[in-house]
């Protein structure tokens, strides 16, 4: 860390969720020194959207002694496209769900540093690049399992975009072809992301719920409110059928990692998000999956890692990690 | 092509097959100058193909103008690992079927000249960046159709080798799950290339002979001696049997490539091979279950083209293209 005159020591890191916006201020070994938060929605206009985050911003610039301290901004966002520094018709966000807004511009005019965005889950790749279980990696591949599952691939020691800016959607792979794949938000059908979600996870114990007349501590929930955080405490208990879901989860979890395998071969599978909280339960049955799956001359070379980043700062510190790569 | 004193304006291509291997001289616009062959078989030890090669290429050398008018040798190999210069198990080499073969290494000791190599399908991803279809393209994948399936893969205008120098098998990503799996000459099941190949459509077209009693050309002949050109002359003579070869084929390879487009969404599919001959027979299906199947970020962006390479010299033309690679 240099704080030289001269030298711009911080990254601005914003975790632009459905429901709150997340602001850091980072320094290059991943320390937080000083955040702050507004509400995304509420506002009908990027416009007043960019105006109220700056001035929350502001007081947290003022702290670390102005912006002439900030060597640029991060955006981890969803529908995110790097090469345009665009937001494109993004459901859960009212001034782009319908439109293709500049984001990275109206913030780098506001601010006068420079300013870029990606989606979210190429902002976790990213973040374990520059603070995490990747540094000196030059082929893995996160994958977050959340609401959705998302991905961020990184070759040759930079981020995949492909020709579009949207390369790496490998919750968007399809694993179960036909009449039989589960419908998916995307519009289509049998998406690795229809089962391996958390929302996959809770579909997958209310069908196995219905199926059978097994005994289960699920069964003392309303099938519609089980969440994926219900199943892992059940299976944590000891609670058979739960472990079964997790089982089935990771299965397709190894499954789809050994197609990856064949496609960029990558030295480590890193896992993020709020399931990966299930440890083992999930994390054995990929494993298992994968080399049971895998061409033989990818067998044992891949690392089954799960974030090394704290998960209530790691999206802020992915976001961060993109100001990092600004040239 | 600058041909000045001291500018070196050729690169050795050479195509490394289990039969014979192919060696051509070739300038920077792809005009292949002479060319040579020897057999591959014959030799027990690598260094006696490599003198039998040396010897040949001496000849060719010569018409150009000597050794001092070449810049470097590049060579298309099954199981050529670019990242070693070696050629790693590969069951059709006599002298390279159960170890690791330092064959660049032996060649630039032989000849005084840079020499790398690579697998063909990647060969042919270079040569279609550096004189085909792909010139100027950053993003996108070669599918060689023939006795397998294999792939190159061209991502922020480089080869992606992986952590390995494996990547890029994508004739083995998974396709049918579960125990109705096709067996695939990996060892495993399901494979892409098991369907998709010279020999899957081959297969394919025995089982649906075997299924049911329609009239077919195909019928005409021993099942066992059906090849993918048998299947692809009847169709272009209007059976309707042999045309449904290819949709189902065609289906197949679509799908897959919507597959890929979810991981590095590129500019462009290039098909290369014998089967490409059968030409809108594979071509037209594939565009359609391609757009039936990508996510809808993806749809209308990809270009499906054939190799725009002479078939004859093609692979010569690849391995060259590592040539003109080296630093």
């Amino acid at each position: 860390m240099n704080e030289q005159a001269g030298i711009k020591p911080y990254v601005i890191g914003l975790d632009l969720g459905g429901t709150n916006s997340v602001f850091g201020i980072v320094d290059a070994r991943g320390d937080i020194k000083a955040t702050t938060a507004i509400k995304t929605g509420g506002y009908e206009k990027v416009e007043d959207y960019v105006k109220a985050s700056v001035e929350a911003l502001q007081i947290i610039i003022d702290q670390v002694g102005g912006i002439e301290k900030i060597k640029a901004m991060g955006i981890g966002a969803p529908n995110g496209n790097y090469y345009n520094g665009t937001i494109e018709f993004a459901p859960n966000l009212a001034w782009a769900h319908d439109g293709i807004v500049p984001l990275a511009k109206l913030f780098s005019d506001a601010l006068g540093i420079p300013v870029a965005l990606t989606n979210d889950a190429n902002a976790a790749a990213l973040g374990e690049m520059v603070y995490g279980v990747a540094r000196g990696m030059k082929n893995f591949i996160v994958i977050t399992l959340g609401t959705g599952v998302g991905s961020g691939i990184v070759v040759n020691g930079q981020l995949l975009y492909g020709h579009d800016g949207f390369a790496g959607e490998l919750g968007h792979v399809t694993m179960v072809r036909g009449a039989e794949g589960r419908s998916c938000g995307c519009g289509r059908t049998g998406c690795l992301e229809a089962y391996c979600s958390a929302t996959g996870v809770a579909r997958t114990a209310r069908e196995m719920l219905a199926k059978t007349n097994r005994s289960s501590l699920l069964r003392e929930m309303n099938p519609e409110d089980i969440t994926s955080l219900d199943v892992s405490i059940a299976a944590g208990k000891g609670d058979e059928l739960a472990k079964e879901i997790y089982e089935f989860t990771g299965k397709m979890l190894g499954e789809a990692c050994a197609d990856f395998a064949a496609f960029s071969s990558p030295e480590a599978f890193i896992f993020f998000g709020g399931m990966v909280k299930a440890g083992d339960l999930i994390m054995e049955p990929i494993k298992r999956a994968y080399n049971d799956h895998v061409m033989t001359i990818f067998k044992g070379k891949a690392q089954f890692l799960v974030s090394g980043l704290d998960g209530a700062s790691a999206a802020v510190l992915g976001a961060s990690a993109i100001g990092w790569e600004i040239q």
